[in-house]
């Protein structure tokens, strides 16, 4: 049997350890007996419908074995939402063009929640439009909104930078706070799930510590009780550090910073909800503060990695290829944590049908009763995630990262398709 | 001849390895012959002032050696200048009251050019005032603005941590462009001097790569130049990637973002312009843009630390102990860098007359033609502070930092003394 290509594409907001995933398929792919070349999707999906496809084949094993310690997405991703096939029949028809041209039988689609039903409607091809594919969705979101998984590659990365930089930056200001900065305010990523704001609560270790107070989305913002508590960090800790999330809200479910514009998603583009508490608090409590929005520095800090999110992004690569060999289909593979008290973990499977579309909110017990401060439920279930520093390497002061060939693949089929 | 105890204390604005210098006068001063204990100022000279002293005797020698990979400053810091002692002799006096009571013969000041200035006027309270006393300035601040050092320790890790981070963030960036983010724009510290966003410069290895932009204190923001710039670089590139000097400023010396309130040094207090920057963007260009401000993050990244600067600012610590021990008065320790091809740097000397209040700014040389970029005599120069990652111990997926003791030294004088 002649060994079908596979086409892979990385999909949304990247992460600091995307590329291991990549890494996990291509490497897997080469070691496969049945599948032939990986042609990646230049800018995802995008690369797929323009005909736009890099040849992975050309790449060396090193440049590869390099990505594990590459943040962003080496290949181009893209924020582009196939529609239904009743509303947009043209694209499918295109996919379908471009992968007959190219003899792809699998397609493995890198993304979060909203890649997970364009990943869904592509494995749907064969029964829909005849064209027989096996996709297969390689999960991956800063945001770990993914449902049935235990956690989301590139989550426990970010994390782990969460949560050691707002302790570094709290010793900062609890060693100034008699004469100046008293309330630091730091802004995570999250639009509408606190996990990342949840992580940042790892930074306390004992009765005391920073953040003293995180805002999460999941609760509705109170600026009494918030207030409240930053006077009483401030009397009693000298200082008051506070992680929000982007997506912080109040109780009629506006954003507290709301920059208006949306993106292709029909997400709300969200940044700046740090200046407006900070702002707040001084304008209320009259503190001289401080405002942090690490934004993009926070998703792409590979070189403060967990390990354990870095093996897990590479094996869910890995097990993709696996499941493709094994012939199935609109599936995801899903990280199974152990049962026992050790931390332990193993991949499973998850239908798309359950995963396309389905955000997972953080549990109301992982938040602290007064709904500033995450609980022991939480803590338990987020330690193991930043456990270990992956490995980074370092030339001349500098972090090494792979340059690909980025070698295209000649084009077979006439006339340019517009997205 | 009996022991005079020492005072150390940090000032300003604390950085990832001011504790490492602490580390290297508390260690020397334990090995001298000539030095008793070491009492910190808690909260910086302040805790002189208010009688306020940590004896640093009562933490182990573990602790001590921790301080080399705790950010922020251990024993509190402030930004406290001390006036003229023609115009306030009162906190002359209470700074002899305290030194008298508590047998203090060495005062070891850990700052910037404004601390070198108050270590300056100590180290004339024997000639002013008649109390024996010999003050060195232990040289730090992430400003790199001291004059005679070949740089100032703190320097190398916000730069490492700058360009570390912004290289990090453009692959990010460059991997969304064609659908998403377009502009992306990084502020960092630095008030009048543009070291920090000259070394985010070093992200740059090959023509093309970030960060495009480089918007200096130095050069006066000229907005057609800018957005001209910025287009060319979306255009050539698909992305724009800029690096802004909190600093930034027009032509007639407003910053481009003034948050309008000052410290007590009289400094303006700034934050915020990259922001304002983005906007700009977007509204003459309409590029969808995202923005970070990393604040206090990158001056207390001790976990993305130079090796280089860690090991200077252990040096100068210790150097300053040497200098005492010496019976030298009114010094700084000095970085010297030395005349080969591979870098090399010693300790060397400088009159704190020549340090207090002056501010070494970029070489014109150091910055492009066109204002927006660094040369390679700014490589040159920067490339070594950044050279090594320093040692940082991590337990459990968290780094681990030293927990003082913190014990007051009794106090001997009555009455309180109010700042």
């Amino acid at each position: 049997m002649a060994r079908k290509n596979a086409f892979y594409a990385q999909s949304g907001g990247v992460t600091a350890v995307i590329n291991a995933s990549a890494a996990g398929v291509i490497e897997a792919a080469r070691d496969s007996k049945v599948i032939g070349k990986v042609y990646a999707g230049r800018n995802g999906i995008i690369g797929a419908l323009t005909e736009d496809l890099i040849d992975t084949s050309k790449e060396s094993k090193a440049a590869i074995a390099a990505l594990r310690h590459t943040p962003g997405g080496a290949f181009g991703s893209c924020r582009y939402k196939l529609k239904n096939l009743e509303t947009n029949r043209r694209e499918y028809e295109r996919l379908i063009e471009v992968f007959r041209a190219h003899d792809i039988g699998y397609f493995f689609y890198n993304g979060g929640g909203d890649s997970a039903d364009t990943c869904l409607k592509v494995s749907q091809l064969a029964e829909t439009m005849g064209y027989p594919i096996q996709a297969i969705h390689v999960p991956k979101t800063v945001d770990n909104d993914l449902p049935i998984t235990d956690c989301s590659p590139g989550f426990g990365s970010v994390a782990k930078y969460t949560a050691v930089s707002i302790r570094e930056a709290a010793l900062d200001v609890m060693s100034m706070c008699a004469t100046s900065t008293k309330v630091f305010v730091m802004e995570v990523m999250g639009r509408h799930a606190g996990w990342i704001a949840a992580a940042a609560g790892l930074a306390q270790e004992q009765e005391g510590d920073a953040p003293h107070i995180i805002v999460f989305p999941e609760i509705a913002f109170d600026q009494a009780k918030f207030l409240k508590k930053v006077q009483q960090a401030v009397k009693k800790y000298g200082y008051c550090v506070i992680a929000v999330s982007e997506g912080a809200r109040y109780k009629d479910g506006t954003f507290l910073a709301d920059a208006g514009s949306t993106d292709a998603f029909g997400h709300k583009q969200l940044g700046g909800v740090a200046p407006v508490l900070a702002q707040l608090v001084k304008n209320e409590l009259g503190h001289k503060y401080h405002w942090a929005v690490p934004d993009y520095l926070q998703r792409s800090g590979r070189h403060l990695a967990s390990a354990t999110d870095l093996e897990q992004a590479y094996a869910v690569g890995r097990a993709a290829v696996t499941f493709a060999e094994q012939g199935k289909n609109a599936v995801m593979p899903a990280i199974v944590r152990g049962k026992g008290k050790k931390y332990a973990w193993s991949i499973g499977e998850a239908p798309l049908a359950d995963v396309a579309n389905v955000e997972k909110k953080m549990p109301r017990n992982f938040i602290s009763k007064d709904g500033f401060g995450i609980t022991d439920e939480a803590r338990a279930y987020l330690l193991p995630l930043i456990q270990g520093e992956a490995e980074m390497p370092f030339k001349n002061g500098m972090p090494v990262h792979a340059r690909l060939k980025l070698a295209p693949v000649t084009k077979k089929l006439k006339g340019k398709f517009s997205i």
